[in-house]
């Protein structure tokens, strides 16, 4: 064992990202789990605790103005806008996850051309996605098309109109290649939604480079928001202007004080707001986003591959041979920031993980999940959980 | 003058609520501004921070199961219910007024007969409202038919599916007959949606016994849950099995975490739930409900009836006749809990009320909006926002 704990001193020793684990709350636990709630950046009590006494408290009304709580929206989505490779002005944060996809499918179907009528959607992916899509299919007039991600360049034709993609499977943690089907779904004259929940700010997007349409994201794992923080939506500029979104609320208007009777929409991302923005955890959520400066995200992303081959590498090292199943990609150009791991008993060992310090989660019925964050988790941590995992595995 | 200032000091020494004066963040400005931004209550702060600092910084992702976020929606429901006279097991709190519009329109379009496809909204209603119908029509092939209140009774017939209402007009202060106009929709064998966000906690609503269908609501202003705090959907008891949402997030299905691809909804009011609820925001409003424990809202309503009346009476005697002319009706059925004057000059004179610390707001083109919030507003706030309103006027 002492090989891989000198090095995984080395690597933490080379670490150009090791300072900024001092920018989060953290204990003595290994938190393997920040792919579902990223853990709290110090900055955020206070800006918090601002926003409370001073802006609410005491300011009240007049922070709508004053206290910039009436922009938050499109200003929180041009700071995440760097983080997924898009320029400014394409991304507005507000409302949930699942609202975003249903504003983003049912936007994408109104812009594919006239006769298009088919959603094609990963049947694979987070629930939530294959639900919305199949309300939105059944809104707009389509079918639904479930097929699994490798299915789906030979699905495409003259009738689909949009295809729904998570980046990174939430369960097995595999990168799916979103240029080259990107690439497929155009060829085939449709447009492409894609779900970042799993990628942001755990790899490069690079949204604007290969021409995706729209996206949606949660901000709460990654992005370090905080529990049910908002999510936020992308639409590519060159379609604004025909974004015809199927929740016009009054934010989204071209002039929302203006309360007129009839509907005109913004110009720009503003159009994809919906109601009036949950400023005490939007603004919790940029604080949490100050821990990215001088940050890339092609930094991170070359931790994070150097955090999972490590962990591997310690697996395989301490695991008796056969005990466990790597269900997680070895290819670094199919592997998100996380590691799956399947095993029989995969809920009473994640009991005594966590019971020993090591927090990861347990996905019915047979996978321990592990999350690597690398603005917050070293080699000595990575090291730390595959020894622990091979203790109790030993049991 | 004088005779009103003792008389205000009779009305505040009799008023039972006085000292709920105490459970909000006040300082010397008279805010009459809460049916816009509730003012803060004292047990907001300590609850945020513990959310933040103890339940993410410590307990991090135990505590959607130990913490009780996962339940929170339904939670802080039932919380609202009494408030606004429904049995427990019909609210859930989540999502903006807007997207909970949304959901319950098209659901109350679902749930009435076959071959009904007329939407009726409530033209004179915030903007929001009909932005949303008029998606909410097009998205389940309706027509929409915007017509005032008043002529509700009179285009209802064997189309109407589903009529929206606001109970109490934004900008006027007009309460609606919830209860006859109820009656009336039903009786043309459609289901009404009511838009509580200007009554709720300032008045009695009764939704079970006058038999409304759904309804939403804000929570941001005479509830006080802060800055875009989570909004409700209430269900009606009888309706929930076969309440059919566009919106069906994985947080509204049967077996949240068994991540089915097929959609199964559940039971109960959580069917109007999305997806991840958003946990500072929400936690914050159960925080602010607290003001409630021992308030009924009947106590509310004659506070509130008394201090508009006693406005009203301060504004003829103080203010030279024909410089504001009140739209808000003098009946106290027909009332809310605000008073809306009109003056030509309405925006340089809420400026100037303001400069003296006399906060209400500006509706334009003409309106000056004074809310009266019977929790934190007493007699002796109100002859002084007539007084200093009388003087601004004279200048």
């Amino acid at each position: 064992m002492s090989e891989q704990v000198t090095k995984a001193e080395k690597l933490d020793a080379s670490d150009v990202l090791a300072a900024k684990r001092a920018e989060f709350v953290l204990d003595d636990v290994v938190y393997l789990d920040g792919n579902s709630l990223g853990a709290l950046p110090v900055a955020v009590p206070g800006r918090v605790e601002d926003v409370v006494r001073r802006q609410w408290g005491e300011l009240r009304i007049r922070s709508w103005t004053e206290g910039g709580w009436w922009t938050a929206p499109e200003r929180i989505g041009d700071r995440i806008a760097p983080l997924v490779g898009a320029a400014p002005g394409q991304i507005v944060v507000g409302d949930s996850t699942s609202v975003n996809v249903f504003k983003a499918l049912v936007g994408a179907v109104r812009l594919a051309d006239a006769g298009r009528d088919e959603i094609v959607v990963d049947a694979t992916t987070f629930p939530t996605d294959g639900y919305i899509a199949e309300s939105a299919a059944r809104m707009t007039g389509c079918t639904l098309r479930p097929v699994t991600p490798a299915e789906v360049p030979g699905v495409l034709g003259d009738r689909t109109a949009a295809v729904l993609l998570n980046h990174v499977d939430y369960r097995t943690g595999r990168l799916h290649d979103l240029p080259s089907l990107t690439a497929a779904v155009h060829a085939a004259g449709a447009l492409v939604v894609w779900d970042l929940c799993h990628s942001a700010g755990a790899l490069p997007v690079g949204l604007d480079e290969h021409g995706v349409d729209l996206a949606v994201g949660c901000t709460y794992k990654y992005l370090n928001g905080g529990p049910g923080s908002p999510a936020y939506l992308y639409v590519r500029a060159e379609w604004q202007d025909r974004f015809d979104s199927p929740l016009p609320g009054w934010n989204s208007h071209a002039e929302p004080f203006g309360m007129r009777p009839d509907y005109a929409p913004a110009a720009g991302a503003v159009r994809g707001r919906v109601g009036t923005p949950d400023i005490l955890s939007m603004l919790a959520l940029e604080a949490a986003l100050e821990v990215w400066d001088g940050v890339t995200v092609e930094e991170v992303r070359a931790k994070s591959l150097a955090l999972t081959d490590f962990f591997l590498e310690c697996v395989e090292e301490y695991v008796p041979g056969g005990r466990v199943e790597c269900v997680t990609p070895r290819a670094h150009g199919e592997r998100g920031s996380q590691v799956a791991l399947r095993c029989p008993d995969a809920g009473v060992v994640m009991e005594r993980l966590i019971g020993r310090g090591v927090v990861g989660d347990f996905r019915r019925p047979d996978v321990l999940r592990f999350g690597f964050t690398p603005l917050y988790v070293g080699f000595g941590d990575v090291e730390r959980v595959a020894r622990v995992l091979a203790e109790v595995l030993a049991e």
